[in-house]
């Protein structure tokens, strides 16, 4: 079992509205609501290739009662601990293009985050890849992720790890098995790829992924430009990146997978779904190869 | 006791950002929530002047809840009949200015507009007046208001209504004893002010009131311009006068009344609250007259 934590859950909200006017009084046409977060997208896309998954992280409030029934009717698995704080509501208005009001979520407190990670170990247990995603919420330490690795070594399984800032700095330092930033990410948290104990994998759009493995180097190129939403494009390149990393597979195979799948998840409108269909068309097109250091 | 009718109710949700950048994504620094809609704006203010006031109307979902918890928080009874849809949210992103986002809310079947009837019934024989205030949800029939209207008639209370579009046309045949309308509203909804069976009052924002009382007009002009929130003025004027009503104010003294607890509505920067002070000041300062007919 794949399990993936989503520490920052959200409730994602959209606005249909004919036009966005500042300063104006808009009545919103339709109102969709759909649990959110990057975990959250791992756990659709494992589902979605028939690989058994369980999500896992913090949620509180009716908030947290809607996030939690939207996974129940997606039929992804879920174990959360409660929170006593709301989970956060990110409310995009769409018209045309998206404009998005993220809600800054509930303060966790320290008994509470001592409370998740015995519910975490638990669930790591089961588990052979924990993959770690997002930002953290409000009053969990800077080096969350740091302790959740170790926490999940100890456990016996492996660990994919795909943040940003402070939580990626820090959480680095406990050896994670594969870091998963995209370039502007890598750039922002300082990190010196060749200081890196586990693989590396950077995502870069359209231009697909680089990885560092062990002193070696690849490229991995999508067979065309694929237009529509990136959100979730780099979710499912974790999600088969911690099958790879389940399975033991080779690297030149795991990108290939990656790429295809973030491919077959930027032609769908939602984050978290992808085109299985696109996803077998690209999988052998999908260009990797060996290069020099790029750093 | 005063019974305030809120059938499309809300829950106001402020969110605070530093800016609004359309096609961008803010992270809200602050998120505020408060009960919403006319008819519990006019319950706030009767609150404030020390008048015994229910609120009633529809409410759903856990949405709904939040607002109820928040009437009970501010001291306003209240005794909401449940639908099976979520209370709608309206989200304001405060950056200096306001940009509004009204959701749609929920649709509310025969069967929950039959039983609101009775709850409504109920609540109607223990009041002397019922403020029917603001727009209609969906599924409640355009006649929604000249069917209220009838009941609390037959119950033994009297009615004010303030409300706008075919609501405003056809509630108006039911023969409510004050019709408040603003003066955009009275036009929007192409009403003859001389075919009125009951009173009508006008409200124009800064230049007072307009009333139409048995043959005979007035004029009521607030002593001086007053700058700051006119979102509750309108609905401070309908406390003002629902009180009047029980009481059988003379027209003078009524207008005088709403004019100036308007004016303390204006400066307070939240909708349902009044600055009681300035309500006192202003009071004696109100300038009524009859005029010959405006229309």
């Amino acid at each position: 079992m794949i399990l993936t934590v989503t520490l920052n859950l959200a409730l994602d909200v959209t606005y249909e509205v004919p036009a966005l006017v500042p300063h104006s009084t808009h009545r919103v046409s339709a109102v969709l609501k759909r649990a959110g977060g990057k975990g959250i997208n791992v756990s659709r896309v494992l589902r979605a290739l028939g690989e058994e998954t369980l999500a896992t992280g913090l949620r509180g409030g009716p908030t947290g009662d809607l996030v939690l029934a939207d996974l129940t009717a997606g039929g992804v698995p879920h174990d959360f601990a409660p929170v006593r704080g709301e989970t956060r509501r990110v409310v995009a208005v769409v018209a045309g293009d998206a404009t998005v009001f993220a809600e800054p979520g509930p303060v966790v407190n320290a008994e509470e985050w001592a409370v998740f990670q015995r519910h975490f170990t638990q669930n790591a247990r089961a588990a052979s890849v924990v993959v770690l995603s997002g930002s953290l919420p409000q009053g969990v330490p800077e080096d969350a992720y740091a302790v959740l690795t170790r926490l999940a070594h100890e456990a016996g399984a492996k660990v994919l790890l795909d943040t940003s800032g402070p939580a990626l700095t820090a959480g680095v330092l406990a050896g994670p098995d594969l870091v998963k930033p995209n370039l502007g990410e890598l750039r922002e948290a300082g990190l010196d790829p060749a200081a890196l104990p586990g693989a590396l994998v950077v995502s870069r759009g359209a231009e697909g992924l680089l990885a560092a493995v062990g002193g070696r180097y690849f490229e991995a190129l999508p067979p065309e430009v694929l237009h529509g939403n990136p959100t979730g494009a780099g979710d499912a390149a974790a999600a088969a990146l911690a099958v790879a990393l389940r399975d033991g597979a080779p690297w030149e195979s795991a990108l290939a997978e990656a790429v295809a799948l973030s491919g077959a998840a930027v032609v769908t409108p939602v984050a978290g779904e992808v085109d299985l269909g696109l996803h077998r068309r690209l999988r052998p097109l999908v260009n990797v190869k060996e290069v020099p250091c790029p750093w």
